[in-house]
Protein backbone atom coordinates (compact mmCIF):
# COMPACT_ATOMS: atom_id res chain seq x y z
CA UNK A 1 0.00 0.00 0.00
CA UNK A 2 0.94 3.37 -0.33
CA UNK A 3 0.23 7.08 0.53
CA UNK A 4 -0.20 10.41 -1.22
CA UNK A 5 0.63 12.82 1.04
CA UNK A 6 -0.80 16.33 -0.01
CA UNK A 7 0.60 18.95 2.77
CA UNK A 8 -0.24 23.08 2.93
CA UNK A 9 2.94 24.99 4.60
CA UNK A 10 1.58 27.28 7.05
CA UNK A 11 2.55 30.13 5.40
CA UNK A 12 2.12 33.52 8.03
CA UNK A 13 -1.01 34.36 6.83
CA UNK A 14 -2.07 31.48 5.06
CA UNK A 15 -5.57 30.79 3.99
CA UNK A 16 -6.85 27.77 4.59
CA UNK A 17 -10.61 26.69 4.93
CA UNK A 18 -10.79 23.33 6.66
CA UNK A 19 -14.60 22.76 6.31
CA UNK A 20 -14.71 23.06 2.73
CA UNK A 21 -11.59 20.87 2.28
CA UNK A 22 -13.41 18.11 4.81
CA UNK A 23 -16.89 18.57 3.32
CA UNK A 24 -16.67 19.74 -0.11
CA UNK A 25 -12.92 18.82 -1.80
CA UNK A 26 -11.98 15.62 0.16
CA UNK A 27 -14.82 14.42 -0.97
CA UNK A 28 -14.62 15.25 -4.67
CA UNK A 29 -11.44 13.51 -4.68
CA UNK A 30 -12.72 10.51 -3.10
CA UNK A 31 -15.90 10.26 -5.95
CA UNK A 32 -12.95 10.72 -8.72
CA UNK A 33 -10.94 8.80 -7.95
CA UNK A 34 -13.12 5.70 -6.93
CA UNK A 35 -12.37 2.43 -5.76
CA UNK A 36 -8.52 3.54 -6.76
CA UNK A 37 -8.59 5.15 -3.48
CA UNK A 38 -9.09 3.21 -0.46
CA UNK A 39 -9.43 5.28 2.06
CA UNK A 40 -8.17 8.88 2.89
CA UNK A 41 -7.38 10.90 6.17
CA UNK A 42 -7.24 14.63 6.71
CA UNK A 43 -5.46 16.58 9.34
CA UNK A 44 -5.52 20.39 10.61
CA UNK A 45 -2.48 21.78 11.83
CA UNK A 46 -2.31 22.52 15.46
CA UNK A 47 1.38 23.18 16.35
CA UNK A 48 4.77 22.13 15.70
CA UNK A 49 7.67 20.65 17.92
CA UNK A 50 9.02 23.80 20.16
CA UNK A 51 6.56 25.63 22.75
CA UNK A 52 4.86 28.15 20.74
CA UNK A 53 6.19 26.85 17.58
CA UNK A 54 3.85 26.92 14.21
CA UNK A 55 2.66 23.69 12.43
CA UNK A 56 4.95 23.46 9.26
CA UNK A 57 1.73 22.59 7.38
CA UNK A 58 -2.10 23.73 7.99
CA UNK A 59 -3.51 21.44 6.56
CA UNK A 60 -2.55 17.77 4.85
CA UNK A 61 -4.47 15.05 3.39
CA UNK A 62 -3.43 11.54 3.12
CA UNK A 63 -4.84 9.13 -0.11
CA UNK A 64 -4.15 5.76 0.34
CA UNK A 65 -3.74 3.65 -2.92
CA UNK A 66 -2.78 -0.12 -3.51
CA UNK A 67 0.28 1.14 -5.73
CA UNK A 68 1.67 4.44 -7.54
CA UNK A 69 -0.14 3.35 -10.31
CA UNK A 70 -3.40 2.76 -8.94
CA UNK A 71 -2.97 6.13 -7.62
CA UNK A 72 -2.03 7.33 -10.83
CA UNK A 73 -4.52 5.76 -12.92
CA UNK A 74 -7.37 7.34 -10.50
CA UNK A 75 -6.26 11.21 -10.54
CA UNK A 76 -4.74 11.21 -13.51
CA UNK A 77 -8.00 11.59 -15.87
CA UNK A 78 -9.33 14.46 -12.98
CA UNK A 79 -6.19 16.11 -12.44
CA UNK A 80 -7.32 19.43 -14.13
CA UNK A 81 -11.11 19.64 -12.27
CA UNK A 82 -9.33 18.50 -8.70
CA UNK A 83 -6.44 21.12 -9.31
CA UNK A 84 -8.96 23.43 -9.99
CA UNK A 85 -10.87 23.85 -6.98
CA UNK A 86 -7.57 24.09 -4.46
CA UNK A 87 -8.32 27.98 -4.85
CA UNK A 88 -11.62 27.71 -2.58
CA UNK A 89 -9.89 26.97 0.24
CA UNK A 90 -6.16 28.11 0.51
CA UNK A 91 -3.88 30.03 -1.96
CA UNK A 92 -0.72 27.61 -0.74
CA UNK A 93 0.54 25.47 -3.41
CA UNK A 94 0.23 21.79 -1.99
CA UNK A 95 3.27 19.85 -1.69
CA UNK A 96 3.18 15.99 -2.40
CA UNK A 97 4.86 12.49 -1.30
CA UNK A 98 4.34 9.71 -2.08
CA UNK A 99 5.45 7.04 0.93
CA UNK A 100 5.14 3.30 1.19
CA UNK A 101 3.02 2.48 4.65
CA UNK A 102 5.64 0.40 6.16
CA UNK A 103 3.54 -0.02 9.52
CA UNK A 104 -0.33 1.13 8.64
CA UNK B 1 -7.72 12.40 18.63
CA UNK B 2 -4.60 14.04 17.80
CA UNK B 3 -1.26 12.45 15.44
CA UNK B 4 1.87 13.66 15.83
CA UNK B 5 3.65 13.82 13.09
CA UNK B 6 7.89 12.70 13.29
CA UNK B 7 9.21 13.86 9.86
CA UNK B 8 12.70 13.28 8.67
CA UNK B 9 13.93 15.33 5.78
CA UNK B 10 15.36 13.60 2.82
CA UNK B 11 18.26 15.88 2.51
CA UNK B 12 20.96 14.49 0.15
CA UNK B 13 23.09 11.64 1.19
CA UNK B 14 20.86 11.52 4.11
CA UNK B 15 21.09 8.48 6.20
CA UNK B 16 18.22 6.69 7.56
CA UNK B 17 17.94 2.76 8.54
CA UNK B 18 14.29 2.05 7.98
CA UNK B 19 14.41 -1.60 9.39
CA UNK B 20 15.85 -0.26 12.55
CA UNK B 21 13.33 2.60 12.33
CA UNK B 22 10.52 0.18 11.84
CA UNK B 23 11.71 -2.53 13.94
CA UNK B 24 13.66 -1.06 17.13
CA UNK B 25 12.81 2.62 17.34
CA UNK B 26 9.22 2.76 16.57
CA UNK B 27 8.60 -0.19 19.29
CA UNK B 28 10.92 1.23 21.76
CA UNK B 29 8.61 4.70 21.23
CA UNK B 30 5.19 2.62 21.85
CA UNK B 31 6.47 0.72 24.69
CA UNK B 32 7.26 3.91 26.38
CA UNK B 33 4.31 5.51 25.77
CA UNK B 34 1.82 2.50 26.48
CA UNK B 35 -1.58 3.24 26.39
CA UNK B 36 -0.69 7.28 25.52
CA UNK B 37 0.30 6.08 21.95
CA UNK B 38 -3.13 4.32 20.77
CA UNK B 39 -1.60 3.54 17.75
CA UNK B 40 1.21 4.68 15.37
CA UNK B 41 1.95 4.31 11.45
CA UNK B 42 5.34 4.42 9.64
CA UNK B 43 6.11 5.92 6.18
CA UNK B 44 8.80 5.28 4.11
CA UNK B 45 9.09 8.31 1.11
CA UNK B 46 8.92 7.23 -2.19
CA UNK B 47 8.70 9.78 -4.42
CA UNK B 48 7.49 13.71 -4.72
CA UNK B 49 4.81 15.42 -6.97
CA UNK B 50 6.64 15.87 -9.93
CA UNK B 51 8.05 13.07 -12.18
CA UNK B 52 11.56 12.47 -11.00
CA UNK B 53 11.29 14.61 -7.65
CA UNK B 54 12.50 13.05 -4.82
CA UNK B 55 10.63 12.44 -1.01
CA UNK B 56 10.41 15.82 0.50
CA UNK B 57 10.98 13.37 3.99
CA UNK B 58 13.05 9.93 3.23
CA UNK B 59 10.98 8.97 6.57
CA UNK B 60 8.03 9.34 8.97
CA UNK B 61 5.68 8.15 11.77
CA UNK B 62 2.78 9.36 12.64
CA UNK B 63 1.95 8.86 16.58
CA UNK B 64 -2.00 8.95 17.50
CA UNK B 65 -3.11 9.98 20.90
CA UNK B 66 -6.19 11.44 22.77
CA UNK B 67 -5.16 14.50 23.03
CA UNK B 68 -1.87 16.92 23.19
CA UNK B 69 -1.85 16.42 26.94
CA UNK B 70 -2.03 12.65 26.35
CA UNK B 71 1.16 12.84 23.91
CA UNK B 72 3.18 15.15 26.33
CA UNK B 73 2.21 12.51 29.75
CA UNK B 74 3.66 9.55 28.13
CA UNK B 75 6.55 11.16 25.80
CA UNK B 76 7.52 13.59 28.35
CA UNK B 77 9.71 11.29 30.53
CA UNK B 78 11.11 9.04 28.14
CA UNK B 79 11.99 11.58 25.65
CA UNK B 80 15.69 11.57 26.96
CA UNK B 81 16.12 8.23 25.58
CA UNK B 82 13.91 8.12 23.08
CA UNK B 83 15.41 11.24 21.01
CA UNK B 84 19.06 9.49 22.61
CA UNK B 85 18.36 6.27 20.11
CA UNK B 86 17.98 8.56 16.76
CA UNK B 87 21.77 8.46 15.45
CA UNK B 88 20.92 4.86 15.81
CA UNK B 89 18.41 5.30 12.40
CA UNK B 90 19.61 8.62 10.88
CA UNK B 91 21.74 11.80 10.69
CA UNK B 92 18.60 13.90 10.12
CA UNK B 93 17.14 16.18 12.85
CA UNK B 94 13.26 15.27 13.28
CA UNK B 95 10.45 17.57 11.94
CA UNK B 96 7.73 17.42 14.34
CA UNK B 97 4.14 18.37 13.57
CA UNK B 98 0.69 18.23 15.68
CA UNK B 99 -2.09 17.68 14.08
CA UNK B 100 -5.94 17.61 14.95
CA UNK B 101 -7.29 14.05 13.70
CA UNK B 102 -10.01 15.50 11.00
CA UNK B 103 -10.54 12.21 9.29
CA UNK B 104 -9.37 9.73 10.41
Amino acid sequence: MIKVSVMYANAPGARFDHEYYRDKHMPLVKAKLGNYCKYYTVDKGLAGGAPGAPAPYIGMCHIFCDSVEAFQAGFGPHAQEIMADIPNYTDQAPVLQISEVVVG
